[in-house]
């Protein structure tokens, strides 16, 4: 499966409003000059306009397990496909779900044809989020979120294990791992560990030069493709 | 004061993506041919679209207690503020804070310039809000909301209990009202028992013909400006 | 494995204070005639009494994520451990946690020799919660719950489905099932689609005559045993 | 008003179960002795145990906004009641609630004939409870919570602001004040800045010789009264 890069914009003021369209068009030049598959999840608000801008598939970083009606406040799956998203992140550590929503939240991103990405911190709830059926599963310990430790570096066990876990519940799901990925090396070693892709926020939002480290990321995965 | 009246979008399929930019601009033309002051609340993703095609102000429907940084899936002040939000509705009965978080979002919206709305199922705790110093408090029963029922005529009492206790405690606040406000009476009667304005939502945004219902509100404003 | 019947008390009144343990005596009598055997899950403040009354296990109906420390008002497993508690219901569709909170507080109970209950309302959830090793899952569809309708009746293939998926992960965890089970009869049905226990809270709490009922329930199961 | 000390058992293992009950005594033994009215709030699960071995007032740490019913794992007004609480701590900094819910679980408390004592971080949240109308409010900034540094010194301005606050809107409502007090010296400054009483946790619970730091807490009472 060819490697897929997610950039979540989080709520740095770096990539909030008109920085969210500008990170985007950046990342979708490096998307377009290294072939990588890059998709960029940007608040809510910006949504509507990074998709706009760009070719790249936007994600949201939330969907509430909501329907259509008096729901002031929450995020309908129909908003963001209107809005020109391609799929949602779901139960990222720093917004997470109850069990019993993100079964819900898959259905309701699926009915509205959004791509899901079911977050866990551990490799059995990444196996419980599989069987949920999401369309990708991203392993991201907590304690390296941020940190510039990479998963794939510190904890590798945690990836691969992650990955065999998974797998003997869902073999279709793609497998993503997150949480410090901050060069091409983690990269390359979370890919090596049997990652279809990776999950990066500070490694690029906060980034000196964000262009150049995502083009090393790329770099990596083209070495592995 | 002038009156305000403003339109909660909710999660309603009547009201989201550019069937939120339709509808505002229907509001925004009674605005204008009534001369009465009307905003806004469309959900997240549509706010910058919305804000960028008509000139009411427009409200986040909610916003949450967080600062630039890692909180994915979470609302932050400057993203309502770069979308172009004016203000944001805060504790809706269908988005209900903890009381601890309601101080702290006032402050973030303020900090950013943007407006602030409380909601409040009681009189008591209209008060309890005002004291926290938003610029608006809006005294909605649930038990009413989306009712058809209006507040104003059908708990008069309400109304005119919280005007008082929320005066006794913070003389500047705008009171808005809401709940089951489905015509300009039920308008009329608002403002008879003290409120600046109202809080609407299906009464427009479900209406057969929404421009007209809003007519009918801004005529009994007029009627009392 | 020997079918076990666990009575969720719930904030019944019928089962609140002096008549938790008038119940649990009752209960421990059909238990005592029949030889089946029959837990009792009274609430946080019943637990001690109600462990020093009888020689039933008896659980929790949750059980926090939380250390021995600074956690106001919540419930930390060394206490139930203390008050004498065998056991704890985790995730009950009154009472849901985040999919994350589920695995920790299946470690503390763990670690404090408490029994777990996860509770589950489609087959999917009962698989993911069984991935995170508990004693035992009980699948209880939300829309039953307090029916009179019993799942083991209305909707036999949620839980025979349940029985096979939640076996393709785990092969030991007991599975429960619940939601709507007030006669006998829905007791040997729960059994023969392979559930090896139920859970049942106002089919005995709110019974005219619970002994009576649950004497009905023991003989169904003496009949598969 | 004759001051008020309750002394939070939090989840402390030094508090939980037969220590609960044993620190208890120590602290009926030392309100005898000063003829200081003392309180304590122990877990759920020792409530019972505890006010069955003392005559102090018991409090509960927290109570949910639930009827006798269907609320499984929830904290009923009529268990405590039943268990022999003469009241309950609502919103402590560990355990905050929605401003909607504080109101009901105020009115399910009174119902019931259990005292009140609300939280609050600030002065503005504080007179906010006020209104509210509970019997107590304890001002507690959460920076202070457990640091050793107490509130009545380190933040004066927060206890005497906040009293005054709180007597502009009710002026009934016993003050109290927590977070860092550890000392007779902490309880006289906090008496002397308009208090009538303190909330306090760990500087009686995980203090070397509790007795003896209590026996300084009700010294500096007696020099008040």
């Amino acid at each position: 499966m060819e490697p897929f890069i997610l950039v979540n914009f989080k709520t740095y003021l770096e990539s909030t409003g008109i920085r969210a369209v500008e990170l985007s068009r950046k990342i979708e030049q490096v998307s377009k000059k290294t072939n990588v598959k890059l998709g960029v999840a940007p608040q809510f608000c910006d949504i509507e306009r990074v998709a706009r801008s760009v070719s790249l598939p936007v994600f949201s970083q939330h969907l509430d397990p909501v329907t259509p009606g008096a729901f002031t406040g929450h995020v309908l799956a129909a908003s963001l496909k209107e809005a020109g998203a391609a799929g949602t992140i779901i139960n990222h550590s720093e917004r997470m779900l109850r069990l019993h929503d993100i079964e819900i939240v898959i259905g309701k991103a699926r009915e509205a044809g959004l791509m899901t990405v079911v977050c866990a911190g551990t490799a059995a709830l990444a196996a419980s989020a599989a069987l949920l059926e999401p369309d990708m599963v991203a392993i991201e310990p907590p304690e390296l979120i941020g940190s510039g430790r990479a998963v794939s570096k510190e904890k590798p066990e945690i990836v691969s294990d992650s990955v065999a876990k998974i797998r003997s519940v869902n073999g279709k799901v793609r497998v993503l791992c997150g949480a410090g990925i901050s060069s091409g090396e983690d990269v390359y070693a979370a890919l090596k560990l049997g990652a279809e892709g990776v999950l990066v926020a500070s490694g690029i939002v906060k980034a000196a030069d964000p262009e150049s480290v995502l083009m090393d990321f790329c770099q990596a995965v083209r070495r592995i493709m």
